[in-house]
């Protein structure tokens, strides 16, 4: 039996159905597709957006004064910005928390910034975002019991501000917007459940799931996850952050996830890994050089549909642009094919039989 | 008076309205833009590819067995390759000039290749070019006269040496194509029109005008196309090889050219330079932190349709592909439309007015 499960997220920039994936926007820009591309060819309902990287350039109140990141980035649907928290803890070099917040260092140009998990939310409804994140701290992997337990405790206290700033500020919103908490507790069951119990008190219109795919083994993954399940309300969507493979994305939903983000399909692509129906196709290799076929005969993508693996092949080695440009938009249509596969098979009560084809292909494939 | 006409180029890919541009894509590929973008956004009737880098990369033998260069990158419309006579001279360190044609060195990986007219004939047909330029010398500048005289018989030689091969091939070619050869002389204007009387024995569907573009000032480069003007036979299409400057194209057809082709709007486009119908604007100034408008007001491409200057510096500054994405789309747009006003100023019989509003608008920009 499994917990997934279809559903409509309702947000000002359009419903979306879940499961969904959410491309990775950084920079207020999916690497190498046009937000017609991604709006138009691809169908994307909601992208998500950093935090921190906006943050930093072009900066909040710029992105404010140009009407927000919808009409800055040009976007017609829904935007989900992280807390932040992530990026601090990723790519900051020098970072010190203390109660109130975490004081870091530009990784652009060493300057100087403090994020609370009031200023969070502040930048967030500057950005416009339909979905925000509360501030939360995300240690690396391992740490102690301990360590995380008082990281956990630190996340919760944040959180309880977040929100109440949230609400203060919504009082006065004409736009509408939601917060999600983040569960943390690093790789610790009980302490998961510790903090998504402690969260329910916020009754807040989504809950994430934190702290994942920071170097723990996959299996890890699913057992935070699968953690919490019966803790988190089921009326509301909940977001497993940052994950993950193909293979994954059912794994996930079978644990109860409504929304999920990864960068590897954008990545990916540009690393010359590329996803199909049948596998991995890593396009340098000697093998393709003159192969004929579509990337993937399956799918119908811009770049299945127009261009072979040879010529992909050709413009990965000459370091063409157009290579990215193809690859990317192949590897996020696969991902938003899975999504659609696995909302179709739950809609039909074939979901089991699709996770159990997808486990073993899976196993196959090594 | 102007020796400015319309004309159509008859291809086997279709009919093209001349004077005409061609964007330039290198390794069969325009930096940026998918094939999409160029053929139904942009509306691109033909484009030019390099002989000399397809040649090392994929090579023209892969080229054939994919079916040539149209269905290789799956390009509708019609292309014209050059000779990779510039690439050799420009971009081999070493080479070395024989009668029979040039030995020289790949840039990617230092092994030894040979062009011959009869040779780059045949990569140009493996590749299926709708138009073929003849293996050609183009001396760096300045050269001597002397030095310059013997490049240029050495590539009227070689015309006649490529074009009876070509005619052979073509007893046997069940497809349609021409070759055109390429009036030579450095910037001597005598060797320029001899060079151009001799090609005329050749009969030729075209002709065109090369050794521009080389580092000389830019008035010489007009004097070059003037000087034989009054010699190519007006019934056949004139290509002016590896120009202009937005302000330059209407002086080119002024001249009597029907054809030309540039990097400047592709790789100006990258380096940040937006040509606009306003004049020039350097996207990374300060001045566009928070401009909302369009690149350009009049432009209905789909950049200026749907992104602020503030977005396009955000992309820049942050070092983003969409930054090329949308920057490439707009300038090649942009030459797309003068030469579009120049066609129709002409039909109108108003393209003196027309030109002398270019001249003295750019004289103003300085």
């Amino acid at each position: 039996m499994t917990r997934a499960r279809t559903g409509i997220l309702h947000t000002a920039h359009g419903d979306i159905e879940t499961p969904v994936f959410m491309p990775v926007g950084t920079q207020a820009t999916v690497k190498g597709l046009t937000q017609r591309d991604l709006a138009e060819d691809l169908g994307v309902k909601i992208l998500l957006a950093n935090t921190y990287h906006l943050y930093l350039r072009p900066g909040h109140e710029l992105i404010r004064k140009m009407g927000g990141l919808h009409r800055f980035m040009s976007w017609p649907n829904a935007i989900l910005t992280d807390s932040g928290g992530f990026q601090v803890f990723s790519l900051s070099e020098l970072r010190k928390i203390d109660e109130g917040g975490v004081t870091f260092q530009s990784h652009l140009d060493g300057s100087t910034h403090r994020f609370t998990p009031e200023s969070t939310v502040d930048a967030q409804l500057a950005y416009g975002s339909d979905i925000l994140m509360v501030l939360d701290e995300c240690p690396e992997y391992p740490v102690s019991h301990e360590y995380a337990r008082e990281a956990m405790q630190r996340t919760l206290r944040w959180a309880r501000k977040a929100h109440e700033h949230f609400r203060a500020r919504m009082e006065t919103m004409p736009t509408r917007h939601a917060l999600f908490p983040i569960v943390q507790g690093s790789m610790f069951a009980d302490l998961r459940r510790e903090c998504a119990g402690a969260l329910l008190d916020l009754d807040t219109d989504g809950y994430a799931v934190g702290g994942l795919s920071v170097g723990e083994p996959r299996p890890l993954s699913l057992e935070m996850v699968e953690a919490t399940e019966d803790i988190l309300p089921r009326s509301r969507p909940r977001y497993a952050m940052g994950v993950g493979m193909p293979a994954e994305l059912p794994e996930y939903v079978a644990r109860g996830i409504d929304m999920m983000d990864c960068v590897l399909p954008s990545r990916n692509a540009r690393n010359g890994c590329l996803f199909t129906s049948e596998g991995r196709v890593i396009i340098k290799n000697a093998q393709y050089k003159d192969d004929e076929r579509p990337l993937d005969p399956r799918c119908t993508c811009y770049t299945c549909t127009h261009y072979s693996r040879a010529y992909l092949r050709h413009l990965f080695h000459a370091g063409e642009m157009l290579y990215a440009v193809l690859a990317t938009r192949h590897n996020v249509r696969r991902y938003l094919d899975i999504m659609a596969e696995i909302r179709h098979a739950i809609r039909l009560g074939s979901f089991p039989e699709y996770l159990r084809c997808v486990r073993s292909t899976s196993a196959e494939a090594g």
